[in-house]
């Protein structure tokens, strides 16, 4: 028996395509009438706003919103909700009255919520042994810390921007032989990750146990990096302006709930885990990532083998009584498998700029170039076989100012 | 001739004391009709919403507000302007209508702003040697980038809290004989710092010159920090955990104006300066600090030795095309002299817990027990003699829960 046809007559938006019924993100887009909340079917987006009427009182204030902001503070009862209402009413047979399907290619999306503070985590234990290997030859591609905790530090929220903002090579200082040079860098460079977009009420000590109840969903980010900056910069504090100029963010979100069957067990670290790392359920995710450099598929980093999850890094977060907000985002760090083929930068896919990476069109690249344009995106396993996808996050580099 | 005297009767309103009419700080108070824009007079607040009418339209809307917030996105000549005018009404012999003044002790202040991203810098070069030699004993206590850039790292910004705020002794990870150890920090810390907060127009590539139009003013922060937690987890990618639990921040911010008699130099770097480090008129600050642990004085750090000022550490935050938004914050790093009475956290001062520090009532103590309470003031030299004052920013530990 086929499902009969729902009204919206897009094929990316079938039951076996990324962007069918068994997704559904949520943004941002630009309509006629100013920023309206939306969600994604296949290659178009549905504005709530003028659907409205369908939903009950509490989601109807939620989807007229200029933003995702109420919709994240609202908590998991309301986006479990909202999601199902929609599902009923994108699979109809009929169209809702006043539906409008904005196709995406003419569409502006935004930045669909307030980033609250940003963090990114270190949580793949192959990039974290190559960066190691590349950035201190001689030492330990692993510290003693890595295996217990989930490392990671704090960006830069006012920075991050919405997929398809064009990012302006940054200046800055980097070592030279006779003490810093100042100029644009010489080595700019993606990080290919996973993004969480936290919500429901401010809370401290989230239990890994609790994930769900302070993740709304799941978007690709592009920590992009300058490496001589950073190289520069970097210590005793970490990371600052090799990676403050610019970090683009996936214009829809996909929510948590749509993740079920993608859901795997993180790999064991090899000695006891710390209590409040534990988990009762996996909150691995069983994502692949594929990155185009210039159109030309350069990886595919493997998410599954990430070594904390979205939960156990949440845990860590607030194990020590910070707070997490709705609009608080964190983000895997570089998600980078064993293969070369799987690395999530390019730092280390011509590892430390030594071993070029050619293109499809013949060219050879080390770092970007102004003008290369990298797009990441990425699925997951959907329910009943299908296919869950995560928006592209794409950017495109621009000269120097 | 003596000045006519003002309506307001508070002794501590005289122009002989640091909260005269030369300082003037700004920050929100609960009054009975909710959170209210109030200026600091002597130990008085006076809420501004019920002067509305004493203002232009345009500064009306900003002192009518429930948070600073709308003040700081006005920008400068906005700044200006309402501060001039508030000088007109609180030296004034009568007092405006409805005016109403609130004493300190039993007003409650709330953070005053929405924080944007909250960057804290590492400037003081005594600070920093003298963590470099109790962390990295036998390496440099100085990096080599320390001298060319205002080394510098995001914090949490969701856990600024606003100074009175119960520090909870936060849990953490510390490394241990036979691997990490969980539990409530045993090496709880202060860090005295000066902080900056951002206003006016975003913009990127702020030069040193314009410091005046994208800083509001001067509040002091207290970064509290557990020192195991920092020193297990910091490698490599910064302090994350052992800071992000809270940092106290000022009730009430002193604008960037009240402080043109306390301007000097920033020491000599022993090199030439990048460009845009380079500073046609010196925003190094003339500012003591004093700390005060139960009452007792511990130390008295001196803010006009600190090697980069608030205009070079905007300029770099800056440089790499990063924007600065109104409410952003930025301080200034652990301010310590060169004299053991002048370190501005308890690691120093105990020299890694080594060297106790005996309090007024005969205790002696090296890191934060749980009941104690740190002050930190400030001073700095105002106009014709006076002295401008930097509102406390006091805390107590409490418990770990």
């Amino acid at each position: 028996m086929t499902a009969p046809r729902s009204w919206i007559e897009d094929p990316a938006f079938a039951a076996d395509r990324p962007f069918g019924p068994q997704t559904l993100p949520c943004g941002v887009v630009e309509t006629a009438s100013g920023q309206a909340v939306a969600v994604r079917v296949g290659d178009h987006a549905l504005p709530l706003r003028p659907l409205a009427d369908e939903f009950t009182l509490e989601l109807a204030e939620l989807v007229s919103a200029d933003s995702l902001d109420p919709l994240l503070a609202a908590g998991r009862t309301a986006w479990s909700a909202l999601r199902a209402r929609v599902r009923e009413l994108v699979t109809a047979t009929a169209a809702p009255d006043s539906a409008e399907l904005l196709p995406l290619a003419d569409t502006r999306t935004r930045l669909p919520f307030t980033v609250g503070d940003y963090v990114d985590f270190y949580s793949s234990r192959h990039h974290a042994e190559n960066v190691g290997r590349i950035f201190r030859p001689n030492g330990e591609a692993l510290l003693p810390n890595w295996t217990h905790l989930p490392v990671g530090y704090h960006g830069r929220s006012g920075t991050v921007v919405v997929s398809g903002t064009e990012v302006v090579r940054p200046h800055g200082q980097r070592a030279g032989e006779h003490g810093p040079v100042f100029g644009p860098t010489t080595r700019l460079d993606i990080e290919a990750e996973v993004g969480f977009v936290c919500g429901g009420p401010v809370a401290r000590r989230v239990p890994t146990s609790a994930a769900a109840e302070h993740i709304f969903g799941v978007a690709l980010v592009n920590d992009w990096s300058a490496r001589d900056i950073q190289a520069w910069e970097y210590a005793p504090l970490g990371p600052h302006l090799g990676k403050s100029f610019a970090t683009s963010l996936g214009a829809w979100i996909t929510p948590l709930e749509a993740f079920a069957a993608a859901r795997v067990p993180v790999p064991d670290p090899g000695h006891p885990r710390l209590d409040y790392l534990v988990e009762d359920q996996p909150w691995g995710l069983d994502i692949t990532l594929t990155v185009t450099w210039n159109g030309t598929v350069v990886t595919r980093p493997e998410f599954a083998g990430m070594a904390y999850s979205c939960a156990q890094q949440l845990a860590h977060m607030t194990v020590n009584g910070a707070t997490v907000r709705p609009g608080d985002l964190f983000a895997s760090g570089t998600v980078s498998g064993q293969e070369k083929r799987q690395r999530g930068s390019f730092l280390e896919l011509s590892w430390g700029g030594k071993e070029p990476i050619t293109l499809d069109d013949g060219a050879q690249r080390t770092f970007l170039e102004d003008g290369d344009t990298v797009v990441i995106t990425a699925t997951a396993p959907g329910p009943d076989g299908s296919v869950i996808g995560l928006s592209e996050v794409a950017g495109t580099v621009v000269a120097a100012v």
